[in-house]
């Protein structure tokens, strides 16, 4: 099958060989995942959700993004159950929604960043803009791959296999 | 600034205030790095070539897209730096071009594998079709937050703050 990439994947058990394994097509993870939150201004809503804005304002001011199409994006974001609407009220003003972060929501950090991370490294010659660094020690964030037993995972330690199913 | 977000993370030294902080633009990595990697099509490409696709038909057959579709992609990540060609022959046929990782590429790896899982965790509510394991231990393998001290991270651990210059 040709020369492999260091970084290749171990296929096992019913995804071995490969070409006997269907290709996944609409049934992929990543690719779904892709369509859920797929549009660069649908990351930025969430990046600054994850930084702590609530109020639409906050949403527009700090994207960059046009009105219309923050309320689109906070629209489609609340419908796919990745931000929830809450109410606000400022004194004297009237109530209004603001919005936050959901767990589905929420959990989708590590993706934003290795996003972050990769960017920094690859497409900033010049160094990070931002650091993220951990509150308790003070050294750098990264997002990494690690398995259930607490083993820190490399590339070629990892192994791919269809589940059996129980029903 | 209204209710916190639980996964909120910490603004500090010059990033606080966050307003007066200027929103990065063009100049967020998360932004820079979905525009580089950002269709659906690129990532299931990726998704092969970590799975050990090298050859253009096993893209193609692989990944569904169409044969215009996986050309373009393909050259569109050799342009990026994700994937380089090299020469590959089968006995008694003539030289032609396969397609592996390059460094820059093979480190996009937990940022697919946080879209598998998020994908699978939240997208697909009859359980992951694929599992990913650690080779020596057999337990599932996660994208996860962790520092350079090798501490875990939890979302509300996270600092974020302005590096200081050194030219």
């Amino acid at each position: 099958m040709g020369a492999m990439s260091t970084a290749a994947i171990q296929m096992t058990g019913r995804l071995d060989p490969r070409s006997s394994w269907p290709a996944p097509g609409d049934n992929c993870p990543i690719a779904r995942t892709f369509e859920t939150v797929g549009t660069k201004s649908a990351f930025v809503i969430l990046r600054e959700a994850f930084y702590g804005a609530t109020r639409y304002e906050e949403f527009a001011t700090r994207t960059g993004l046009s009105e219309p199409a923050v309320a689109a994006r906070l629209r489609e974001l609340c419908d796919e159950g990745l931000l929830e609407k809450f109410p606000y009220q400022e004194p004297g003003q009237r109530a209004r929604s603001a919005y936050r972060l959901t767990e589905k929501g929420g959990e989708l950090l590590p993706l934003l960043v290795a996003m972050m991370r990769w960017g920094d490294r690859w497409l900033f010659p010049d160094g990070a803009r931002v650091e993220l660094t951990h509150t308790d020690c003070g050294s750098r964030v990264h997002a990494m791959l690690r398995c259930e037993q607490g083993h820190d995972v490399a590339p070629d330690e990892l192994e791919l296999s269809r589940p059996t199913r129980r029903r």
